[in-house]
């Protein structure tokens, strides 16, 4: 299989690494191109890209700015009975989203950790779905919710095997997920959300701007994909993310603060509020998570802050910045099927690329 | 694709069940054998059986002996370029398992819940992967280990992926999991051992004889096959499940006890010595949970009762007869990626063997 990488950040390097560390002689894969947002190369698939050490000087030397209808040519041309391609997409651009059908038409797989394309306006996400059964291409998406947890194979496998979901409920967001941890631990008292926040921030746990994660678009972006690949008429269909009932966690007076660094200077004044609900969490013997649930039983999808006693999972089972994730269905009824484990950073979430790539062999 | 399935038991029916449950527009599957031990069936892939209320009076009315060489040439004569064929054993028959590198050798893929080739000679499981190599035909065993949780393909995306698998720790048994949830709380009292034991035969959650549960080598069989998909350097070679060390729970004076019913007259006499391990545990705030371990970094695999602080996942986090496995890895690390749910059960059970089938699809 001819490969072509689309970003090399922090998971596509990984990816890169990782695909490369398979040994040459048994490696299924050869890597013919790289793309960052101002070059890129492609080499001819004998000449593929094989080496770790190498392939950022390979890239860094070409002056070729990326060229999408190129590099869709180039690739389909390759295509043969015995030859598949894969377009593996690590960015986070809606641009590049937005070629997905364009590629599946041509008969290129899509894999990707990249939430955008299956996030976004349903009009897309419809396109991609009907390119993919024209040609039979694969997109495969298991590092966009869980990074590299099983979770999307995972409800692939309860859907096409008749299982009927009741009900998804977990906890998508790292960054939500050591606030939390950190903020609720079932005791009246603890440090300030603002101090919590700080800190995660200082760890690189939150984006630069923490109002990105604390707005819960994340969240809302990975309930969407679940609900679209359960794809039940049970559930309500939405036309993006934006159609999830999502409570935002910043305060209404700090809504468009342009700066992390002013947002994280005036949210001490809402500490109060938050040390207020710890306060009625720990009253009723709960602790406080932000949660996503996709309901197929009243038809909800949604995300917001939650209260869980202290013996239920959500509290005794979370540390760091774990992801859990909890399926009730028919068959995994009273008792869930539960997927526990860290849901980012750059090793976990490139092995969950480099897993997709490895179905389609 | 062609399916026969061997095996119409429970996991059988509800398999058969869920496979003809697929739309026959949509299924890529045609199933066109079955047999028990008794009795088997081979139609013609253009009259494949389709029918949920028929295949049991299709199989009853015959009178032909299950024939396995004829079976094998059958099917082998079958295959194509476009037609794959699957033999889905859902027996537990070491005669069947013994026949996997045959049907591997004749290009036929082979699907099952059954731990006896996985876990028995060392010299059948790697002529398994002898066979597996020479044809391509696939084996596929997800349900063996956890039933439906995703266990087994899970650690295949770990070691393919270049993830270290540093320590494997779970509840792998469901009826050891009810046992000990019910005997063992985490305060120094509670019902009596054999009690707890009784009411789970009850429950139809052990075998007609207990001690083929308290024996561990459910447990040790599937240690086995986890070590050997491992199949790391740092791991003991086991020349088959018996090669594990494991601590069985049958009290000495009751071994080789012929009947179950007199094996749970006899097992009130070992109450007080399993009381008192859970007060022991219960004084260092344990609870007693029966495990199984695969130990890269000390090169163990072993399966016996342990104890663990009521604080832990295996404390806190189960109930039923949930399985639960905790994946220590390089990437995932320090805290492991967890997956928990029920570990038996017909309907997950097959519902892990029809996932394994649309892998090869
Ligand atoms: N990191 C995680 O833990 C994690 C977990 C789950 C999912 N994800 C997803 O994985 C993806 C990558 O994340 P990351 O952490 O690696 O982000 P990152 O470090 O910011 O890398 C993204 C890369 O994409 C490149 N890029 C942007 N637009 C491009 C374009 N039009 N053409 C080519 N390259 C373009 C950027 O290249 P330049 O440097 O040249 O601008 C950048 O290097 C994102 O979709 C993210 O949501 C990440
Ligand atoms: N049940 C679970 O929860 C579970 C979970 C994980 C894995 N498994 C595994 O799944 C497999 C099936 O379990 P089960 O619960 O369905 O057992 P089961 O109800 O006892 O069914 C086994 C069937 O195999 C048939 N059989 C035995 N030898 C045969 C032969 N030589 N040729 C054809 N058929 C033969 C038997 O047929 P006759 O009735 O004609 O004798 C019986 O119907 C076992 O390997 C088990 O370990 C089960």
């Amino acid at each position: 299989m001819l490969v072509a990488v689309v970003g090399v950040g922090l998971v596509g390097s990984e990816f890169i690494n990782q695909l490369l560390s398979i040994p040459a002689e048994s490696s299924p894969f050869r890597l013919v191109s790289l793309s960052s947002s101002s070059r890129t190369v492609f080499v001819d698939p004998a000449n593929a890209i094989s080496s770790i050490d190498k392939w950022k000087s390979i890239l860094s030397a070409s002056n070729e700015k990326p060229n999408y209808e190129n590099l869709t040519q180039k690739l389909s041309g390759l295509i043969d009975p015995s030859t598949k391609v894969a377009i593996v997409d690590n960015t986070s651009s809606d641009d590049i989203a937005s070629l997905y059908p364009q590629w599946l038409r041509a008969g290129i797989n899509v894999i990707t950790p990249n939430k955008k394309a299956y996030s976004g306006d349903l009009g897309l996400y419809e396109d991609i779905l009907r390119a993919s059964k024209e040609t039979g291409a694969k997109f495969l998406n298991e590092s966009t919710v869980g990074a590299g947890l099983p979770v999307i194979s995972t409800l692939k496998e309860l859907v096409a095997t008749g299982d009927k979901v009741k009900k998804i409920e977990g906890v998508f967001s790292g960054t939500m997920s050591y606030i939390f941890n950190e903020f609720s631990t079932g005791s009246p008292d603890g440090p300030s959300f603002s101090s919590v926040v700080s800190v995660a921030r200082e760890k690189g746990y939150t984006e630069p701007h923490p109002a990105d994660d604390l707005n819960g678009f994340d969240v809302a972006r990975k309930l969407t994909i679940l609900a679209r690949t359960i794809g039940s008429s049970s559930l309500p269909s939405l036309q993006s993310f934006a159609s999830v009932q999502t409570s935002s966690l910043i305060p209404a007076p700090l809504e468009g603060i342009p700066t992390g660094d002013e947002f994280l200077k005036r949210l001490p004044e809402f500490d109060a509020e938050f040390d207020q609900m710890r306060k009625e969490a720990s009253r009723e013997s709960k602790v406080l998570r932000f949660v996503g649930v996709v309901d197929g039983v009243n038809g909800e999808v949604k995300a917001g802050l939650e209260k869980y006693p202290t013996s239920h999972p959500f509290a005794t089972s979370l540390g760091g910045s774990d992801n859990i994730i909890m399926f009730h269905t028919e068959r995994y009824s009273p008792r869930p099927l539960i997927i526990q484990g860290a849901g980012a950073g750059a090793a976990v979430t490139a092995m969950g690329v480099l897993g997709d790539l490895l179905k389609l062999i």
